[in-house]
């Protein structure tokens, strides 16, 4: 396997504390040639499923063994493990509380490994600040070539988390908003494969219909709401040139469904 | 020509949303060892004009060879052309709608390519993210050495954009509003070099008058307004220690004018 | 001593204008090898306590020689030095209006110099933004090896900078907030090494009486307060998964007190 040369970050630090530079700094002082590339450090304090979700978007346009980095960490200082995963193309350094949880999904014969080799930590680990003294040198020294199973011992012991998935009954999908991006756009948890594309269709959210799937935001008039395939492959809520979340008052949870309509006809018939 | 080395991106992504992190790693997936510098993802959702604004102000810092590329991208997904732009010193990769306007002011006779060749694209490209699809594989390729000319073909089809001049009329310069900065600074789009320093001047906006361009921000008291030749060598607004914008009242377009006072007084005579 | 190949940013630039871009852009034409780290470039605008203080918190996980660089810099346009500090492991660059102060205190044995070589400057200093005219492009020729002694004299001539410190008193220790981080929680300038860890302590902050000093975050309940020592080694207020300044209206300068219980218990018998 070629040395791994690429580490991307996810965090909750924000952009004006010094956290995620001092990361930075720890790992270029242990391998002083490896890129880093920020993800975000933007994920809203504490928010697991947020970070699981920006890394399910994310992560596989990533170079072949680069080492993905999450740390969003309330259990910082607490006896809660750290996790290293291998999969067939990448690796990933996490607290153990189901910020993983798409990867475990979609990678289920991925290795898991408990991270406990203090050698690979710095000499002093503090009780709030994990980011620096655990994840920054554990994954400078994978990009050194260090492997998962000479930092810990494999385990099935871990925080698999909850996907929520969409359901298909009879002609009706049934999914929800899973995330907002910056431009308000909601993006839902209905994948495009589920949708049958001979059918005609009717995307229903709270008292909006939408009766197909549009080809761009500006494939409907400034401020008109639409549905589109997101750059995600599911469908996602938006209004051309605004903000879906505001103009339609959306919330995370909300129940988006998906109806095929010639069903409904030829049933009426 | 040496190979470009360097890659810097202008988005309206913001730093919450994966996207910028997400357009490096397929950058470096193609290219990996070309440096990329963001200049900001914090373009306000779909505001042409101040990308083209950001981009004029920092473009001509960066070495030879840099590959500027500028997405804000609100006709994603329609028929709107991808272009390539080669100057002298640069080359630009952008949507065609305006957003290199002051490029094309300066550089009229710049080189623009409509980048159409799937080759240098992602193999699936998204109806809503094309920074993705597009503009990051095509600008990893150019930073491998491919030309724009192998991408697509040489057209003078495009958005030239509008650029708001400043006017001299007689013994006064009107100009505008054009940007504010993080410090509430008020940038004009009266260039320095319009103003006969030989002559004593009185600069005017809204109800205030200033009697002299200054030296420092701190030439004035803590609070009071100055006028100042700004870092784009055009006249800024400002306030010493606070916000012009807010303590001013200030908003883009705002009317800015310069008279030459002793034509004001021979007159009179 | 080998070249030094890494530079740090702190600024008060924010992420929206292309100022930190900018100041890259010109380290790259200089010295187009060196790696560039941001520390942060949302230090509240020309706040020089809160840059100090993130000075402090991130320059020592570096790698020996990095070059540190700082601006913040009300003076801008005025007569106010450009210091270059040279301590046994980094060289630091800033304005001088105190903001190396920690590194002043730390390294009272550092030289000092005034940058005044033009030949290190670009060619046109602006008024307004010497982060991009003499900042970036010092750091860089620093970075290709120039020395600070070929940049300007040496000085004793220099805003050294208050520093607040906590003070000992029998068997209390009085100390203050001196800065927020991301999640609300207040730190003190209260060390680790100053309180007496053979004895029981109670910290006061406002009303709120804590009988201890917690492990982790999560040893309290969701919503209750607690003192632990966070990442810089010193006393922080928090309050776990919720924000301690906004839950305990904390502000910057409030007072905290460190009392050794088991004194005042013998004093009352």
């Amino acid at each position: 396997m070629a040395k791994p040369s690429l580490i991307t970050l996810i965090t909750d630090f924000g952009y004006s504390d010094p956290f995620a530079g001092v990361m930075k700094g720890v790992i270029l002082n242990i391998c002083p040639e490896v890129r880093i590339v920020d993800i975000t450090h933007h994920i809203a304090p504490q928010n697991i499923d947020e970070a699981a979700f920006k890394l399910k978007s994310s992560y596989a346009y990533f170079p072949k063994s680069t080492i993905h980095v999450v740390v969003v960490d309330p259990g910082v200082g607490t006896d809660r493990a750290v996790l290293g995963v291998q999969t067939d193309k990448y690796t990933f350094l996490a607290p153990d509380n189901g910020i993983l949880k798409y990867i475990f999904h979609t990678h289920p014969d991925c290795k898991v490994y408990g991270i406990t080799n203090p050698d690979y930590f710095l000499p002093n680990v503090s009780r709030t600040f994990h980011g620096r003294d655990v994840f920054a040198p554990a994954a400078a020294h994978l990009a050194r070539g260090v492997t998962l199973s000479e930092m810990g011992e494999m385990t099935r012991e871990y925080v698999r988390g909850k996907i929520a998935s969409c359901e298909v009954e009879g002609n009706r999908i049934e999914g929800q908003i899973v995330a907002f991006d910056r431009f308000g756009n909601g993006i839902t948890n209905i994948e495009e494969e589920k949708i049958d594309k001979t059918k005609k269709i009717r995307i229903e959210i709270k008292s909006v219909k939408l009766d197909r799937l549009s080809q761009s935001y500006q494939a409907v008039s400034d401020g008109e709401p639409l549905a589109i395939i997101g750059s995600s492959g599911t469908i996602e809520i938006a209004v051309n040139r605004q903000s879906a979340k505001e103009k339609l008052n959306l919330q995370p949870g909300d129940s988006v469904t998906v109806v095929r309509e010639q069903d409904e006809i030829s049933h009426g018939k």
